[in-house]
């Protein structure tokens, strides 16, 4: 675990996490800042699995198995995915005494790595009742004790060589952890029910919202200045993160906070979603073929108004909290609209350099997540972290002399290079102690489903 | 319940189904003979109900809840939309304080009742993990306690009204029990896993199997002979067998069994799928647009030899059986291969008149439906009843002076009357003392997830 | 030809048709009565083809070259397939040193003859801007000079062999004829110039509109009735129209004319399209899925009443004239609210029995087909032949003991004997002396741009 | 016309054109040098929109109806289009007694510009038989002989605000011009008759074949360097050229001449489709749905060598002619495979700036555009213009500080800037005189059906 990754460890988490989710699960216990010893890394290990099952507690058999389209995965696949890559990188390789849980599972939860053979389609992974949850968390229970034997027992230099892979392997859950989210979020959304399986985060009453920060700017000088980061053993990063690279920004305005819900609607009520002079190309097809007219969990009451869906269940709008489940496309048609722009990749990165990763993340239990609202204070960029994703104008693709590793890990990041758009800072949905400052987020433009947002920038006047 | 029903009376399955079935399940009691009274008519209801809840015991509530394709539903659905018929149809128009289990039912579980309202979309019946399958149980025993007291409690003139209704609903039910074990059965078929929820239905030993019969003829006279059955308060009917009208038959000739495994592999052998003159043109297009090679759930071994999945998991071909889940196509491209022809629906209803409406039929418990082998004996005409519906040449239409009921019931037959091919007799799938002479199926000519097969037929040689 | 042939002979036609279309063209020679002898044939054989070529004179290059949907093809592939057809089944087999005009051309042509070979893709029939109209039509000479040849040459045991083929080849041009013209319509409304490549039927005056028939029923007393004929060497006719066999009519009445415009506008004013009672389940998912709401053609104005796209453009809605391309769905529907009900294949049959084949049929040439209004005269049975084919709610099948051809030529009406709808009478495309009373087209109920309508039937009150 | 432009001037190209192409058509005419005045404007003018005519000529009028893709547009509505450009964009607002030939054309051949107004479907312009290709260069008559009288007559200070849009209006015409003949290609590939509408651009003899260059690297340094060039009203460029900004480049290595079909084939026969580890997902996604096994015009033959399709029909592959029409998923994966890279566009830039703007580029006429081999000369860096487009690894997107004109001209570019890769360089089918070093043309990834091909590029070891 990387320096920086302390700085942001489950110990800083567990300080702030309180003041904003009063309700969330004590269970969730934050993970030993220290992960120089083999203890330490079992530690972690048990506390990142343990998230993803303390979200499954809360669902129903029925919410894990369904699959809302495509792009989406049930539960049931995601908790069994993210074992299978602890068996297929770990465990087949390195433990030499391991039995799979099930032959079946390995062409079944491959999500997308040819290198290792072939995959149960994906827009098929709804179609699956078996294996039950309950065979699935069997199946979690299986691999955590091959892993807990493995961490114990291995040699010193096979747990050198594995180490960087377990690591990524809890940081792959913890993106998972996200999906299921996002994903629950999507298949719930569809039912006219309105399920609401997690509580709200909290009820806003006048005693404790303060007023939202209004919209400010702060300049900054750009230059040249450094991109990404160089990989490191001892600190962990995705390969897609470096190398570390000059470019070139000119001088820069970012917005002190993210766009609200009440920015978007005056967007909707300027109407915005018929003025095709502010779309992307792209994007006006979308609009015109899924006929979007606002974002993707609010709904149009009779009355003009709009409530929310939320895992919590459906919401009254609250117009002070940052906007979300946004396409990238929306988020560059309400730039426009706006007057200013979508930030580049580079200046979110150059912005938030140095800056505490703190902010409203996810601690997988009883409380929704959803995006708070900017506290009226005076940091001049506040939400840097968490919250939502904040789009950009920079098309997802490889830093300069990047290369993907070899093998089936090389597959993780490197080949998804074209036609993405790169995301910024975390969620509501991303765990405490996943985010970094270079963190690059990726997804198409046409991408709603995600907690993703905005934050306006500009250039500043030549 | 009439006259022609009480020949094949519960009474009656129960016992013969032990012969058939030793592992059937205890708890479906046959309904009394007699539905003349209010108790009577209430034990035969919850007869029926309790089948449906028979088979959902068997599943994990992962089985019930995924939708395969747009033509197969949920098993949750099934017992949900079973319910929503009987409270739709009888406990809102005649239940004076009845209250609805759920509002929204109304519309989740209305399958195709234009005049009662809008429908959520058949093919996304598998988007709903809520309401749980616990919770379809309870809206099951809400609806059935209601039922209950409206049996018990309505006024004569009422009761003579709703008695009909109660049958067709029962009717109703028990068409969805066979969609339940032919939509499950489909879901499950996906799944690399091959799932085997029931038992099977018997261990094919040296001593239990007599050798099949061969294949022989029976020959029909023909002429002016009388077709369906006019409708009778008394008799229950569904509407489409009405009303009862002359047609002329030429002589035929019938084969004494159904079409079997081991005939349509040396069909399949003389490359039958490959050979464009044997088919219809619809069905030479599905042949190779889907790439049908052999009956819906055979399973090419590399040897050259087949499986079958069933209910009961994969079973090695048991070429005396029936051959089944075949589409009309496929059931008339056999028949044309062997020189012979599909019979017409007038046909085989001519053939079947008077005969005793015995066959391996359907329990709902423990054990798989599957079609059975002919017994070796005397009777010229076999398997009328039961194990697989026989595929006829003829559309679905209206017979002469047929009207649809007025209202929504009206709704359950007529406007099929297109696009449809008849099939007749009953499958393994079909409950007990569903079935009639004059009974009528339908479903497309590419439909192969029922349990369909074929009799042939021939014309006497002029 | 046979003797029914010779009563509808063009020689009759001739003197009927100059009443019916004054401005038809005179370079359409009726074919000589006698078809005996070889020269009366190849007299016919030139009458028939120079039809198709009238037809193509009144076009554009382009206009013959685009295909609007995959059911409807190009001119061009019209004019090269019927040529094909003489080539595949006459030319290649039986002309001794005929060398085909391009070897590519037995796949481009082949329409759907699976025995002859592999086919050009229907769909993609409009891919193909070589072979150009200029070298389709050089094509055609060149099979027409190796006609002539063959005709004239053969030995007299060919010639009576291929003899009935030609005659099978003859109507087979005559069948596209019609289709060239439902194809360009089809095509040439989709364009917003409304193109008029033909000249209307006649201008509708005063002095020459008749008042129009009031709507009366004729009654038929049905009983055994023989239905179809049996194939006779001297008489063509194609061979699903036998054998001929006894069908059972119950008593029944038919309207004296086809629907009208006007009459089908009472029903579109009645929500007609949006009374999902009225309609067969499958026509109301293509009112829905397709937003029907008003026959092909007609065109929806901003003051609410109706123009109507013909051949000769768009034109005024005629409300006398009859109601035409309609879908058998909407024909049905239109029945179901005018409380009637559409024919039986075997009553439009015995209702014709007898009848001079007249009627408004097509003469290829410079004035567009189009319906014309029945005319006030007493005849009880107005417009059975012609002006618009007549939906009967009978699906297309076998008649007892129909066994299609041997080899590819028994792919013509066979194969198709599933999910079609038969159609009877003739249209006002259908070239004149086409027409039989045993005459049976068909098509999927869902077609519409065929000229297709309507006459109701009832059933006798018992 | 800029100074850049005036130095790869058509005066320019009349020079190296005969070398290249013996049997270019003597009518295209070069334009003049001087564009400083009026006359040197209309020459210049009919110069270009001559070469749309030229092209015409030497086609079919069902050549120019066609559409086979929704990409692709029929020749005659590009011809119309670029007649509708300078209607809509300088007639109408400009030239006060302008009569529009047509008034319907403003909805057919408007094609993205949302601004103008609706446009007829871009899938739907293949179904258009009129206005026929007569009256389409009727159309262009008109447009013309207005334009001529504009241009001579209209007031000073309007001639200054439209001579700009008089050049964009023909830089938008060359581009058409390009697309006329790739799209031309897609349509007569589709086609097994394998038209050839034009002569083949030379016979390789064994004299005129010198060998070909061996491919060698040059080393560039990079650094700061400045990208894109800043708008100025006497030189033309399009709006996404500038504003020019530095970037910063690491030291590369580009290749000394395009890929050949003889590299490419090593690629495929070293099974370079089947290797999922040389692809970006979205390609291998293309891949296997489309079943990609070599470029799009490539034929496999029996014995295992290629054919090429080409506008002047199939001719046997050449191996040492450029690789082209590949997608940048198939660039890509070949750069991966040959163990390099494809390029930056900001290298490509780098690498041309200040080269001579000199290369097969297209002069309309009667030989079919094609690749050229690169010559064994001395220059280190051949074919960086006209060949083969050449893929980047670069996503479309704004320069910093770039702002979309106002209006609907801004649409021209701004609105695709999301979902396309850049291309560089100009090919065979570009026009002459058309192409600048700042040029980005853009396509999605998948694009297959243009000129294109690639480069190698490689990091400087460090």
């Amino acid at each position: 675990m990387s320096t920086q990754a302390r700085t942001n460890s489950p110990k800083v988490h567990a300080e702030t996490a309180p003041k904003i989710q009063p309700g969330s699960t004590p269970s969730i216990v934050p993970a030993p800042v220290v992960l120089t010893d083999r203890p330490g890394h079992l530690a972690y290990y048990h506390w990142v699995r343990a998230g993803s099952e303390a979200f499954a507690a809360m669902l129903e058999p029925e919410d894990m198995a369904i699959q809302s389209m495509p792009d989406a995965s049930p539960t049931k696949w995601h908790l069994a995915h993210t074992s299978w890559f602890f068996e297929t990188f770990l465990l087949l390789p390195h433990a030499p005494h391991y039995t799979p849980f099930d032959e079946s599972f390995s062409v079944l939860f491959n999500s997308y790595y040819e290198q290792i053979g072939p995959q149960w389609a994906r827009a098929q992974r709804g179609q699956l009742s078996r294996p039950t949850i309950n065979q699935v968390l069997n199946y979690r229970t299986h691999v955590n004790a091959a892993m807990e034997q493995l961490i114990a027992t291995t040699s010193q230099s096979t747990w050198e060589t594995i180490r960087i892979l377990i690591i990524l392997g809890l940081n792959h859950e913890q993106q998972h952890q996200e999906l299921m989210a996002t994903d629950l979020k999507h298949m719930l959304a569809q039912n006219p029910l309105s399920p609401a399986p997690f509580d709200a985060p909290f009820k806003h009453t006048p005693q404790n919202i303060s007023p939202l920060s209004p919209l400010s700017w702060s300049e900054l000088e750009g230059g040249i200045v450094s991109q990404g980061r160089d990989l490191h053993p001892e600190e962990f990063a995705f390969d897609n993160e470096g190398p570390c690279h000059d470019v070139v920004l000119q001088p820069y305005l970012l917005a002190n906070r993210l766009v609200t819900n009440g920015d978007y609607l005056a967007f909707i009520q300027d109407k915005g979603y018929g003025r095709s002079e502010l779309w992307l190309s792209d994007g006006w097809a979308d609009v015109r073929s899924h006929k979007w007219a606002h974002p993707l969990y609010w709904r149009a009451q009779e009355d003009g108004s709009y409530t929310e869906y939320t895992l919590a269940g459906v919401q009254a709008l609250d117009l002070s909290q940052p906007v979300t489940h946004l396409s990238a496309y929306e988020a560059a048609a309400y730039a426009q609209w706006a007057g200013a722009r979508l930030p580049r990749e580079a200046e979110l990165e150059h912005a938030t350099k140095g800056k505490a990763l703190t902010g409203n993340f996810y601690a997988p239990g009883a409380i929704a997540p959803h995006p708070h609202r900017a506290q009226r204070d005076e940091a001049p960029l506040q939400q840097l972290f968490g919250d939502c994703w904040e789009w950009t104008q920079s098309a997802y693709s490889a830093y300069p002399r990047y290369q993907a590793p070899r093998g089936a890990v090389g597959e993780y990041n490197g080949k998804f290079m074209c036609n993405q758009m790169v995301l910024r800072g975390g969620s509501c949905a991303t765990p405490h102690g996943h985010m970094r400052t270079t963190y690059r987020n990726f997804f198409p433009a046409g991408t709603r489903w995600q907690f993703s947002g905005l934050r306006l920038a500009l250039d500043t006047p030549a």
